[in-house]
């Protein structure tokens, strides 16, 4: 691609935002992050990849317990050390994320990615979700789980990353207006939903296909 | 058109959601309803049609209220009559909405409707959405009142249509997952946001432009 694009996507844990961001990434020619963003992390601040591994996307341990429980019984599972290590971990990522951004067009999943290049003119933030039942679907097969498994992962990621989100950002996880562009993937189905989402960036970059006029 | 599409869109207030409808309707060469729904449900019921204006898209009376202050204050706004006589105009309406929707394609804005036809098949569902300032800039522009005014009116309007929305069916206003499709007016402008909407609804019918082979 000759313009630059950052194309940050939040998702429900089953819509299949991954396999959509890796389409995507690869239809437009561009550079792909998810788990990697951790590796790149871990190298910039010296710690150990596992200790990224183990807070990606997790508010500071007691939080998001804190944001289902109430704040009363946080407490009971978080201490101060904790917050503050989750936090800086949080800034490193932030760090890898403005550091790749800055090299070229990339696509970002997840880790609040819309949220700290929300001053990058060149950012364009989706929200990939999805019907229950094809998510449900989708978590069985790629995880080798029961239904009933299936359903508690889904609600429980969902939570985990909610809080992520909301303690990260002054926006709110899911909501239309924290993104550009929110989707049902089981509309279109996965292939054509990437088709779909390509047509978008190329009209952003004004370049439209000959039949728009 | 040939097959039969019912659009239903929610949208912020002073999005540009009701704009985007009415180009919507007319690039489809489809009916567009909005406030005329009231008209429709007002002859139905053989209610007057102030009536209808008065509740339109407003939660039972006190309960709007008693959303935004907690329920404590419910009894001092509202009155189980008023409760009743809201929700008998909700269920006029529905009809109203179930009536236009079995008659041809149609774009319907507001009124639950993405809920009350949410087992048509022909449906799709819309959420439009804007940045602030430009959100801001239309409201003042349409409503001739004060900057103050129109931020005011913007808060208190989606405030309301959230209640609304929320009272009568199962899901969030604004939640992306709530729709099959939301947007931000301000990536593309409202007349490119109507082309590129409708290039949604072709590959729903399976009408690709050509150059997607």
């Amino acid at each position: 691609m000759d313009d630059k694009v950052i194309l940050t996507i939040g998702r429900q844990f089953g819509s299949g935002g991954r396999e959509i961001g890796q389409k995507l990434a690869h239809a437009l020619g561009i550079v792909y992050y998810d788990k990697e963003l951790m590796a790149l992390a871990a190298k910039e601040s010296g710690l150990s990849e596992e200790f990224f591994k183990k807070a990606d996307e997790r508010a500071s341990s007691g939080l998001s317990y804190a944001f289902t429980m109430g704040f009363p019984y946080m407490g009971l599972f978080s201490s101060y050390t904790d917050v503050l290590s989750n936090d800086r971990l949080f800034l490193y990522q932030s760090d890898a994320i403005r550091k790749l951004a800055a090299e070229g067009s990339c696509i970002i999943v997840g880790r609040c990615a819309d949220y700290i290049l929300r001053d990058d003119p060149a950012c364009l933030s989706f929200f990939i979700h999805n019907r229950k039942e094809n998510r449900i679907q989708r978590i069985v097969a790629g995880e080798n789980v029961t239904v009933e498994q299936a359903e508690e992962l889904m609600t429980k990621t969902d939570k985990s990353r909610a809080a992520y989100y909301n303690y990260y950002t002054n926006k709110e996880w899911g909501v239309a207006s924290s993104y550009n562009f929110s989707i049902d993937v089981s509309v279109l189905g996965v292939d054509e939903t990437v088709e779909f989402i390509q047509s978008f960036v190329n009209r952003k970059l004004n370049r439209r296909p000959p039949h728009f006029g």
